[in-house]
């Protein structure tokens, strides 16, 4: 079974945008089993676009695109779709009063070059949009399938997983499926963990291991083929095994959860608060946490104290530390951490200070230098650490590790 | 003058990394006033790449490839190329000892399937890689120009801006230039705004305009292609005063700017100060503040008060307000607003509050109703919204408001 993803969009051929579907499109579609022999890109162009499908129906059983659905008459890829296929178009009343509401949700009314997306090709499956006014559709076309999904992945992702993946499972007899695993660290860099998994990286199908850096983290992707997912799992659980027994601890989650998804597992678990007090990570310790729905069952609150006034007043750091120490200090993220735990009455307070740069360095205290507090009822302990990059991967580094540091503690 | 980009890697065709070289190549030749009008992807394959090679070589001039020049057997970029264009190989001593010096550099001996690398086709101009051990090169087939990088973007780009574009610039008497500028709207959504320009998204080149819609903003982009680029900016500043008559405030921003630097800026100008108390946006709008350098000078302090108790103990939002109103409410909104503001002694405050989702929403108040307050020494407002979106579209639609309200305040 193979497949081929057209993305639609000038914007993407100006490099203004990143195409990121057809990398999610890939994926997906690997873990079905399905190859994926071209991707191709075309703007918005009725007779490129025309020649591409045509091109892909003859080498491909599945022909995915992506794009171009919008209302405005940048979008080319219905109308090119109607007419290199002939289809008819009728009209969706059940999707156009869907669009419809959508406005009204919103207080608005709807514009009337929004009623051109309730028009759907004769024959088509409808893929509705539970995020936006474009409904996707899938086309059978000589026993080969057009998949016709939205551009805006906020939109075509849900609309994959809920509607596509479902059809096909169920309309292909797939019989060879490749499932990966991905394995994520945390506190170690790409070398290092390369060095340590050489024998594995060698692996040849249908058992291979991948390393994939990331500035937070690594990812370890464990992929199988096989017939099936029980085949498939069990390759992988033995690498996986052997990769958790070399990495240990410092392995944090899988697949698809973040940092933060996992320490609030964990402190769902245990039962226990957190409150954060951030001066160089701006919020985004609390930001990440508060990403993972039911987040406010264990974080209590964060304090960005950002000015030397404030991490006095917020968090009563006293003065006279701030003088001596400098507001970036082991003695300043040991305060911060005790403090915001005590004053939100939180089972494990963090503490985070240091320089995200680009300027605010110096030699003796340079940009990335941070530390990070943690403190609990019975200690409080601080860690320095100096990050390399930008101001966001500073900051996204210092998140990572104040996260780290809590699931740490808790696993003990 | 066009182009064709292909991309050459199985990694990219599972969807394991992120195709950014065919992202930035389309920008760059886009600046050159060289058309893409097809991307193409395929796996470490020779059949499928050599039909790729054929096929692009009929309606382009230029065609880039990416990736496939590593040593070991699955680069198989240089052996394609050679088949399929009947090249001969010959031994480059001058790039051989560079490889051999990159890894003595690293107290290494070369390993011998480096040595491949040194063979180059025989006419090939040699692009040299100053970063890694993959030289590029450039080769004339019937007037085209067949250029092949590797696939690294931190080997890909150097190569590209230092060798590549001076080469195209002198061999091909470039003598038109694309140029765009990107009007960020902020507050209107996309039909509202298409709606507005139906008019000018018809333009055709040399000037268009194109809308191109995020879950927290639109970006017009106007695109000019002319001599020059004064004329393209005479061209483009015609559109872009139409179009600023149009949308007037709600345009924030061009081109990189961000709304929080825009903010940023405007604080800076008017000596202004800033404090912020979140509770469903979770630090959102704190951590979008300080990713911008210098931040510290106006943004003093943000308070995420997840929990009721902590809305009172750090707000001091009096318990029979929550109570009577509810804890997502003008009234608490409003008094998170003021007390940020007084209690940090900043000139301007915010306080947000709103349900994210994806549970905690009634028929009365529903996921993505979201109150937002402004306060200053004179007055304080607050305004309520009905976002939708996952829980982290609805907290970044939350933020882009309230970083948008006050600039919006600023500007009056």
């Amino acid at each position: 079974m193979k497949a081929e993803i057209i993305s639609i969009g000038t914007e993407i051929l100006l490099g203004h945008i990143l195409n990121t579907n057809a990398s999610y499109l890939s994926q997906k579609l690997a873990e079905l089993g399905i190859d994926v022999y071209f991707q191709s890109t075309v703007g918005d162009n009725p007779k490129r676009l025309s020649f591409l499908l045509r091109q892909a129906l003859k080498r491909a059983e599945i022909i995915i695109t992506t794009g171009g659905l919008g209302p405005t008459i940048d979008d080319i890829t219905l109308e090119t779709i109607t007419q290199t296929f002939h289809c008819r178009l009728i009209l969706r009343k059940k999707i156009l009063s869907q669009i419809e509401n959508h406005f009204k949700k919103r207080g608005l009314k709807m514009p009337s070059i929004n009623k051109r997306q309730a028009y759907l090709p004769e024959n088509a499956y409808v893929l509705e949009n539970k995020i936006g006014t474009a409904p996707g559709f899938i086309l059978r076309k000589d026993k080969k399938l057009l998949i016709v999904l939205p551009g805006p992945p906020s939109e075509l992702i849900p609309m994959f997983e809920e509607k596509v993946i479902p059809f096909l499972k169920e309309k292909l007899k797939i019989t060879e499926i490749i499932f990966t695993r991905t394995l994520k660290i945390s506190g170690l860099c790409e070398s290092e963990i390369a060095e340590k998994i050489k024998d594995l990286l060698k692996l040849k199908p249908p058992l291979t291991v991948g390393i994939y850096a990331h500035p937070q983290e690594i990812e370890l992707k464990i992929t199988a083929k096989a017939k099936n997912k029980e085949i498939a799992l069990r390759g992988i659980s033995q690498i996986e095994s052997v990769i958790r027994k070399r990495f240990g601890e410092y392995i944090f989650g899988k697949d698809e959860e973040t940092l933060e998804e996992v320490v609030g597992r964990v402190l769902t678990k245990k039962r226990k608060t957190l409150a954060v007090a951030e001066s160089c990570s701006g919020g985004l310790i609390a930001h990440r946490l508060t990403n993972v729905p039911g987040s406010s069952h264990y974080f209590i609150s964060g304090i960005v104290a950002y000015s030397q006034k404030e991490k006095v007043r917020l968090l009563k750091v006293p003065v006279e530390v701030i003088k001596k120490y400098g507001a970036v200090s082991k003695e300043v993220a040991e305060i911060m951490a005790k403090n915001v735990r005590k004053m939100a009455k939180a089972d494990i307070g963090i503490g985070v200070t240091g320089i995200a740069g680009p300027k605010g360095g110096s030699s003796d205290k340079p940009v990335g230098l941070v530390y990070i507090g943690i403190s609990t009822e019975n200690k409080t302990e601080v860690k320095e650490y100096r990050f390399s990059g930008e101001r966001f991967v500073i900051k996204l580094k210092a998140s990572q590790e104040a996260l780290d540091i809590v699931r740490k503690k808790l696993l003990r």
